[in-house]
């Protein structure tokens, strides 16, 4: 418990100082706010999305966030393109599944993501979780319409046979790599009247990536970070406009000290 | 004038009580601000533009959103596409004809989806509605050149011959179906420095289209609804950054009693 | 130094009172910011990449402004298009050319665009004008890996050899025709933790340019009027994400005497 809180402080702390670039192949609703999420905590976005470029991209990276919100055939290539090359490269690979579930289109999409590439965190609503284990269970759009416990049996047999570590976000976050289980308790209801938190903690995880090899914890304290974010943001604002520029400013104004002590984390 | 009201209240309660998923296939520029317009007043927000899955994808939805603000043809073809489905499936479309009239390409795409599609409602400008009618009105980029007055004959010629409604925003909002016309005087001069205002005018409209079954009643109340959203706003803030969070935030503080008070309507 | 600051406040109050429609070709990622950037100073922005209307959009614009931020083949082709109509018919172009330098791919395009497009202005950061240059300079996504005085020799070489205006920014601003230099010194740190800001002073240079013959005034300028609104904005907040709307809304509010007045030029 205490030594994670540790981490938490010292995975921002290096953010801040190393400013890792983050490459972003992602959703068009959600880009500006990504990419504002990335820039106020410190770290250095870039969105590209083309095949003649996202190789040599990657390269530089410290992370790839692959986001299948507004996903086309062309875009998808271009993910399992730039995620092979991050593999080769040891960056390590985050895919948002975002919407997996709700079209056959999405959830192939995601599959064949997973399949091509080596990912080392997923992050998703319980209904994109559960979609992913093709267990049949359906969904509506991209808001979930399971809870996070409806979805974490599966998320650790997932995490184990895929060796990968799976986040699903909610009310409570649960981070397994399928041995390991951790849950934090950061966050603001608020979060979900705002497009794109969901997509913004996937990349501020894949900041937390950039600088921390354990890609449990690097999730977890990265989660914890967002939502702190998230609750610092509902002391100043009631309703989700004023709320989401008010966790951009929290994402900037949050030390790692801060981090150490706000972060809320149990383990299994 | 009593009973519209009510409709005013019942809709907006409506939409936070069964948060409609409301499909857009919409501009770059607009996506991000419309579905946290959608989000803030409780409806659920997804955007799909592929054709892979837009058939599937609307079949969820309790309306489908069309606009052509940044187009291109794959684009168009995916909104005919989803446009049909809809309409199989009894799921109302509105057309946000971004731009009709500035240049031949968007005038032809908007009455591609006409031609190819029944829409519930039309909202635009005063220019796009009169480039519909191919009358030769030119305009300039997407500010309209022309005011609501302009064009109320042209709209209502035209709905009685679609058999659809027509919402012409401006100073004060028209919406008519040819035979009855109703004018919404709610609204504020700084939403025309926010892009997206009218973008998110219609995805509004969009929300009231999922509860109510009367085209011309969702469309006059939503536009109440978000004109008074905008009001609200200029009460808390004077510059256009300020004021369009301010418009997110009184979209999801406004209850269904406040939007029967503060709804401004007349009939012709 | 008394003309500019007076041939500043003639530009402001010109763009207020006749309200240039600006035609941007820009990245999905600042496409809402910097059209809410043009609306708040009282512009006119549309976005078009289509190659079936761009050439007709084009023709009606006071500016162009082409960004490289999120490229692919079918923009670039777009953007060559609607910079040769422009070209023909003395709309001034103004090429944002985001992450050149950072791969091939960008400096390509960028290369590909200055060699069929007569650009009256290129405005970028260090590292993406030195790498117009071909020198090898290297840099890394897209944020500078350079500072401006370390790219101002190039600079006033590349601007003198291309017959064009180059504007570096950063701490204080260089802008050149290879003859004269001017320096802007207004700007804010907190600009580098918002995207976009880079791409909305670009989109500002165009709103000028399209009021003001002289591409030199029309970037020095402007470049000072958005970075007196980064001062302004400033003021009043602390973190990135009240910053940037706060920005907007000093754009919106510094009348064309307070921008005369605020403006800090010096020349070589």
């Amino acid at each position: 418990m205490e030594k994670i809180k540790e981490i938490a402080e010292k995975n921002l702390r290096k953010v801040r100082e190393t400013k890792p670039l983050i490459h972003n192949i992602t959703n068009y609703v959600v880009m500006n706010y990504s990419a504002n999420t990335l820039l106020a905590m410190g770290a250095s976005p870039v969105m590209a999305h083309a095949q003649n470029e996202v190789e040599e991209m990657v390269k530089m990276a410290g992370a790839l966030v692959i986001n299948i919100g507004t996903l086309s055939d062309e875009w998808i290539d271009s993910m399992v393109l730039a995620g092979k090359k991050a593999n080769k490269m040891n960056i390590p690979v985050i895919l948002d599944p975002v919407g997996s579930g709700a079209t056959s289109y999405r959830t192939a999409s995601a599959d064949k993501i997973i399949n091509n590439v080596k990912v080392s965190v997923i992050r998703g609503n319980a209904s994109e979780i559960l979609s992913l284990r093709k267990l049949n269970y359906s969904t509506k759009g991209v808001d979930s319409v399971y809870k996070v416990e409806d979805a974490s049996h599966s998320a650790k047999l997932l995490a184990k046979e895929m060796k990968t570590v799976i986040a699903i976000t909610g009310a409570i976050d649960l981070i397994t790599d399928g041995v390991n289980t951790v849950r934090i308790a950061n966050g603001h209801p608020l979060m979900s009247y705002v497009t794109g938190t969901g997509c913004s903690a996937t990349a501020t995880i894949a900041a937390f990536l950039a600088v921390d090899d354990n890609p449990l914890t690097a999730a977890a304290t990265a989660l914890g970070f967002f939502g702190l974010a998230g609750e610092l943001a509902a002391k100043k604002a009631s309703a989700p406009g004023s709320f989401m520029i008010k966790v951009l400013d929290a994402l900037y104004e949050i030390s790692p000290e801060d981090l150490k002590e706000g972060i809320r984390i149990s383990f299994e």
